[in-house]
């Protein structure tokens, strides 16, 4: 708990302040209804839930109300989606209903970069807010050694390959697999902004140093075993997609896999640990599982279904977060997670800010680190109401899944009230309910009306369905995802895009992967730069990837930065440890 | 428990039926005296112990004995101190001592290279294996993370001062450090055997993606974060060390240190969680503590200080392990990790077996994976004799650090009477206690004789002292433990590091830095060739290296590998998940 306005205090300060009287591990999941033996505790605040056991024990209990926060198309500063997730969670319990919550761990590399935790904010938080920014359990560290033992894999195999004789292979029972060196996919993995690793050369030195060979690093979190992590739905079908992934091409062109080079097992074992969802709470000592970080561009960019799954056997209400906005986070969550995971969503929340909305209405740049123009901090209605057509636009797209909207207006204290009513009333007229929510100001008691307006929605009959079904082909998928959800009028592709697609139209094995967009986040279109609800363009589609383990098409509308780069004042560099107390301080 | 016989069956069978009915972390923590707040449970059968916590409330507590375990000069296949150790630990508890046991973590690159795990075997072992051999706590990536930090800080760095102006960089108060891109010490870490990463080139690409220049990467183990973990004594020794890491040189030839690079916090912060020692146990339900894993060569290749003080502080018996015989292991335990911790020592067991007598009397060669020679096998007394003398240095280098040696004849099935009894007499006459030891066989109830050598030899009166005292100057310390610990007759350097000798002689801030050799474990001498007790031979010193964050100079006269290979067999392919239990297989 805490009694500091954010208007005052940071959200470290709140953060560290509610961790005083934060319940204790046992007691947070015996709360909840985690049996002693479910719980793998780590340390006295914070622990992982054996998923599979509380899978086992509630078989047939029927699953509470499944609800997706998503938003509008943000500005570059974000809408507060992680702290609206922590907020209504908080709310719906100042209601009285068992809930709980789950967003996505952080990745090292912005951590050590850029300011601010990805936990929430203000009196709607996620904590203890130390762990979860430094590493929690160990899950990407898991796959980080998964991946990289993979690489191990290849390499070493790739050396004793061109060193050794059939003979000396064979009495080791090594086949010869003729991997090209001038085709591996796989890069290797590192969960920092380490830009000067994005391109090398290895392999140098002499016969028993490897092959030399261009290579390079992405950052753990794009890896195809974290996208598996946020979608595997048991162990066995982890397991199974381990063996699948794709690490290189043979002499003849044919894939060269992580069974194939024998090291699928043992990438399982690095990951058996970090397929339970860690168990965090809300400032408010409320249930949060943290579990998976994968990206969302090349993966689905929301924590993991086996959590999902857990909160729903244990809460009658449990809310999640899908990364950017409805076109992006809602749409993968709906026709990849769901679709996968076979659950129901009940309700989408979509975040809303008077601030982006005159962003799309038409007000001047917004950028990170630069004051706000005053249009964004004095009453404007005019521009609020030429950007509800982006608004318009997100509650289309989840009412297409055949479920309720409810827009919170996520309250800034600047808002003026004509600018709230032009939206609930754009928001009510397009057939979502609308809640204004100060969860950011005032914790729980801020989300009281954004927690009824869920627990109406919730009580509607819904007639959830996917956009698609797998027979479709995949160019009428990109195509049917390009017009009905993000508004373009057509599909194009380059001449390799194209015949990719054609190829992977012919092969059966492929039809029943997810189709993963990658689109800029910061327009409906593929073009940033395009605000509100642009119309009159065409999604060029320039390439697309096969992830064999994970079953992800990705088609690739937008850029691709699999390894960010450190800053000239990165964040590092205010990051410090109390030696009396052991705490460590500037994680913010 | 376990009643399997080990001539049947394999360790990790063993490990697994004792694993069954092994204590819950609480009860082991609670059994030994540990209150619940200072241990943080991993999961049920791990955790880690508060060292701070427990150091306060015990601040007044006499510490209990201090047993050091090593070896003579071992053959590749090694003496079995690890098991020892297990035992030695069940043997004390059989006799109603209260005892704790340390060893150290051992690193992922063997265990998914080579066959075998570090946790002892037969009867005599540390459990839970799996995260034993596993990761345990996460402390190996805590490291890894550590170090990769300031690997892209420095990148960063050179990339941000080669692409902006003085002005640039002031606003964001970041002073120009022109570090010399062809005089960087720090490579990167990862800790597998990725041999294809030892010589590589980064930072390929445009002006965004770091600075083109030469590197590569080292084990984790063999990281000095690592040598750290191992040898310090406070949170405030630890974050003071973390900013003395010289990571390059700048272009006017002085050193840049991680502090200056503004890192060094961030560094710290990672590793908060891995100063607490992990708590397992024998397979007998001994506390045993697993913390840090550092080199042998370059490190001192024993567990952590802050685990022996906590032992110490909490049994009345505590058994620590040094890596290697006692030229390397045993004299880096009393030379650094003693004078470091001003812990001194009761008691030294000095594991010897028939097998490495054999090969010291003139036995033939003995090489991993190759089927011993019948001399091995069968009686053979002359062999045995002819190699007593590298038993006799042994005993001489403990009772020169003025404790009592036991030595502990690590009892095979094929040894023969007289063999273990021209042992036992060669010892007593040397003046140290003997006992035959058959803990690997029968576990505790085969470690009596040694446990009660053990407990009579902490009785005795102790006159313990370190070699050398830090007045004494880097060459004079270096002949005095090549002459007085290794037998030879003299010291020869090259040119190269004679200058560097000389250097550091009239440096006074490394005056008190430890002296940490770099010899093959393998002979006495810098020869792997030369059994026995070689003599008339002089120990080359190749180069000297300095590592200023653990305070190490380190004389090489021997070979440095700091990433090893993955072979054409590695253990990674026979292991897996049982997909259906969740349980790790083939990690044996």
């Amino acid at each position: 708990m805490t009694d500091l306005d954010p208007l005052k205090f940071k959200d470290w300060q709140i953060a560290e302040q509610a961790e005083r009287s934060m319940k204790r591990i046992d007691r947070l999941a015996d709360d909840w209804g985690v049996l002693r033996d479910e719980l793998l505790p780590y340390g006295h605040y914070l622990g992982k839930v054996d998923y599979a056991a509380v899978d086992d024990r509630l078989a047939d209990q029927t699953n509470g109300k499944y609800i997706d926060v998503t938003a509008i198309t943000p500005t570059p500063l974000g809408e507060g989606k992680s702290t609206t997730t922590m907020g209504l969670v908080q709310g719906l319990a100042k209601r009285r209903k068992n809930v709980s919550g789950a967003i996505r761990q952080p990745s090292g590399g912005p951590t050590f970069n850029i300011k601010g935790s990805a936990a929430g904010g203000g009196r709607s938080q996620c904590i203890p807010l130390t762990p979860f920014s430094l590493g929690l359990t160990g899950d990407i560290d898991a796959v980080t050694n998964a991946h990289n033992l993979a690489m191990v894999a290849l390499t070493a195999r790739l050396q004793h390959e061109a060193n050794n004789s059939n003979e000396f292979l064979a009495k080791r029972g090594v086949q010869r697999l003729n991997i090209d060196p001038h085709n591996v996919q796989m890069r290797w993995a590192m969960d920092f902004c380490a830009q000067s690793l994005r391109d090398i050369v290895i392999g140098l030195g002499g016969k028993s140093d490897g092959l030399m060979m261009s290579s390079g690093f992405a950052i753990t979190v794009s890896s195809e075993i974290m996208a598996i992590l946020s979608i595997f739905t048991s162990l066995s079908d982890l397991r199974e997609r381990m063996g699948r992934i794709v690490v290189a091409y043979n002499r003849q062109g044919n894939p060269v896999t992580t069974k194939d080079l024998e090291v699928d097992g043992a990438m399982t074992a690095w990951l058996v640990r970090a397929t339970n969802p860690n168990l965090l709470q809300t400032i408010e000592g409320q249930p949060v599982l943290v579990h998976a970080g994968p990206f969302a561009n090349i993966a689905v960019g929301q924590s993991s279904i086996v959590a999902d799954r857990l909160g729903l056997k244990l809460s009658d209400y449990h809310v999640t977060e899908s990364g950017f906005g409805a076109d992006i986070g809602f749409e993968k969550f709906w026709n990849i997670k769901c679709r996968i995971s076979r659950l129901k969503p009940d309700c989408a929340v979509i975040v809303a800010t008077v601030r982006a909305l005159k962003m799309h209405g038409g007000g001047p740049k917004v950028t990170p680190g630069k004051s706000l123009d005053s249009v964004y901090t004095e009453s404007n209605p005019e521009l609020v109401e030429r950007g509800l057509v982006n608004l318009l636009a997100h509650i289309a797209t989840v009412k297409k899944a055949g479920i309720n909207p409810v827009v919170c207006i996520n309250h800034f204290h600047t808002d003026s009230a004509e600018e709230i009513n032009l939206i609930r009333r754009a928001a009510e007229s397009a057939g979502a309910r609308a809640a204004v929510s100060r969860h950011w100001l005032s914790g729980g008691d801020g989300a009281l009306e954004l927690a009824d307006a869920v627990v109406s929605a919730c009580e509607e009959t819904n007639k959830f369905e996917l956009l698609y079904e797998t027979n479709l082909p995949l160019k009428a998928r990109i195509e049917k995802i390009a017009r009905d959800v993000y508004g373009a009028e057509g599909v194009s592709y380059t001449p390799d895009a194209l015949a990719k697609a054609n190829a992977i139209e012919a092969d059966a094995t492929k039809h029943d992967f997810a189709t993963c967009m990658v689109k800029t986040h910061l327009s409906l279109s593929h073009d940033p730069a395009l605000k509100g609800r642009p119309d009159g363009w065409t999604l060029p589609i320039r390439d697309i990837l096969v992830y064999n383990g994970a079953g992800f098409i990705v088609p690739v509308a937008g850029d691709i930065k699999l390894m960010p780069g450190t800053s000239s004042d990165p964040a590092f560099r205010r990051i410090d440890v109390d030696v009396d107390t052991g705490k460590v301080t500037g994680l913010f």
